[in-house]
């Protein structure tokens, strides 16, 4: 009797859907790539989420699919919506969390703020971008990139010349001056209810998000309605159901633009599980199943979450999560449940409070005592 | 390399214990009375938690066993102990949460508060202690009974006939004159660290909680005080493990005295998972592992939990449920994913906030809308 809630990807964002809809009275059932994934407890089926066949024998007796990562083919996910699956976010707006190219002309097409943007052919059709654009160009993989990947900042378009052996045209943009990085994370539900969490800060290291902090300081009033607008915007324009994270760029001369879209629970809002009424994942879960969405309203003034990294150590180690505990007993922990490997995010730790220095130092001695 | 914690018993509470392990990491292991419990996620075993072999089987590879109930015999808790099973709380300490009598007769010899008691043997026992106690007594049977059963309000001896004829002693009480009942809960670990949180009044409806509201209003300075050090002797004197939960009545002239024990997380700190930096969940968790205990600060002024009990339709609404979420953007819905019976506990909500007369509206229009 109670929905049936099928997530392809058994990956950590997964994982953190177990707790809410545990909650809700919710069944969980995960396609995971290999056993012994992070979402374990709910992982019902192991196999390839390209693969048709499988897809549908997972989707057999779902009241939804919805999806870890953005990386399930469109022909399998439009293969669903047309045997009646209900698939959230579905592929009219998962094509736009697929490939950047797409992305970009769409949001351009809106009149949304974004970077000076290209397609790319050839070898000299970028060095005319790089020339037009002080010198220098971020370069991307339309498809497959995250966490830094598939991402090259390029003084000469030769830099790139081995993306375009493969033939497939490459997205060029300007290299944005930025203050700071933000992400706006909203959810959106099929019959049109929004709800928004507040702008966050999200401080990246090596192209792989480091800490968040909620709401982004000094961001009350324009920049936080600026970021709303945006991201309710996109949510509606391009269809999207569930949580859709817009990261975006504050400018040095005060502007904002578009980075880059994720159609799921993002990592910059990982701080929401703890922070928030209504956390990300439970949204997420609430709005595919096209149920009411919950408050986004904030336990405290501050929220900050760091990441834990795999360090130079493969070897877990039980002592230090225990030092953790016992030095940190406001921070709240939270284990993916996977091997360590060196830069690999094993977890994160999220605190909360009234005094944004107090709050920063301690989840960020809570992530140092986990960090080999 | 994860710790395994062994839980007997597949009801609510093991199910809440899912979200803390999941972000602490944890394994959890449940041995459920039958298929399709509450703790189905994580129930990896059915059987008879009375039948030694059945428990020792389960028991292997785990690293603490603990529970969701308190009915595992003295018998079963002993041979796991001698076989070198970590049993938290162990059976010395749980003897008193499943003998009424004894846990009388060792309050008292602590000297902490308890109502007048008798055993008593047989009708003219019982007949002669109501007479010295103002025509009335509670009588109580020692074992088995929660939520109001094996408890009768007499006013004569003749009323618990039956009870005698197993020929066991019951336990007589006097009849408090209470002004409300209050629960303080507290966790501790092996090593001895406590963990204390607010005092919270608890309302009754037909012997089963029906409302918590957390703090207890109107308690803060000497019953604040006089229930933390009732409940934190209890756990250090009798050697409690995990959570313990004192049953407390604040009587009509202002004494404290303690009315039941649970060595488990319990409905009046369903509060917590919503209202508190640690839910009883993770506590326990983290206390039968002999880990760091977390904090017990609280995120709002106050908390309220109101229980969802089974009404007269034994059909579940999801209309109901859609209507709940929707009306009650701010309030935290517990399901239990049990099928509905009359008077069952099905699932809790929580609301929490500033103003106690807006949270209690918010917490019990939630509740009804999710009652038959």
């Amino acid at each position: 009797m109670s929905p049936v809630v099928g997530v392809i990807g058994g990956g950590q964002l997964a994982r953190m859907m177990i707790p809410p809809a545990v909650a809700l009275g919710l069944e969980l059932r995960v396609l995971a790539e290999n056993a012994g994934s992070s979402a374990g407890l709910a992982a019902t089926a192991v196999g390839d989420y390209r693969d048709l066949d499988t897809v549908l024998r997972f989707a057999e007796g779902v009241d939804v699919i919805t999806f870890d990562h953005e990386h399930v083919p469109q022909s399998v996910l439009r293969e669903l919506v047309a045997r009646g699956v209900a698939v959230h976010p579905g592929p009219d707006a998962l094509q736009y969390a697929q490939d950047k190219l797409r992305m970009r002309a769409r949001l351009s097409e809106l009149g949304l703020p974004v970077p000076e943007w290209a397609t790319v052919s050839t070898v000299a059709e970028l060095a005319a971008f790089i020339a037009e654009n002080g010198g220098r160009a971020v370069v991307k993989t339309p498809r497959g990139g995250y966490d830094g990947k598939g991402v090259r900042v390029v003084s000469d378009a030769a830099e790139v010349a081995d993306w375009f052996v493969a033939g497939e045209p490459l997205l060029a943009e300007e290299l944005v001056e930025f203050r700071r990085e933000l992400a706006q994370l909203v959810a959106r539900r099929a019959s049109g209810e929004l709800a928004v969490w507040p702008v966050v800060e999200s401080i990246q290291q090596n192209g792989v998000c480091a800490e968040v902090i909620a709401p982004a300081p000094s961001s009350a009033g324009r920049i936080a309605d600026m970021a709303a607008d945006i991201a309710t915007t996109v949510a509606e324009r391009l269809g999207v159901t569930g949580v859709l994270a817009v990261e975006l760029f504050e400018t040095t001369d005060d502007r904002i633009l578009v980075n880059e879209l994720a159609m799921r629970p993002h990592n910059t809002g990982h701080w929401s599980i703890d922070g928030s009424t209504t956390s990300q994942f439970e949204q997420h879960l609430r709005a595919v199943l096209d149920l009411p969405l919950g408050s986004t309203g904030c336990h405290d003034r501050w929220s900050v979450m760091v990441n834990v990294l795999g360090g130079s150590s493969t070897v877990p180690s039980p002592d230090r999560y225990r030092h953790a505990l016992a030095d940190q007993p406001d921070v709240k922990f939270h284990d993916y449940g996977k091997q360590p490997q060196p830069g690999r995010k094993l977890g994160h730790v999220t605190a909360g409070g009234d005094e944004l220095d107090t709050i920063v130092f301690r989840a960020r001695a809570a992530a140092a005592f986990l960090q080999d």
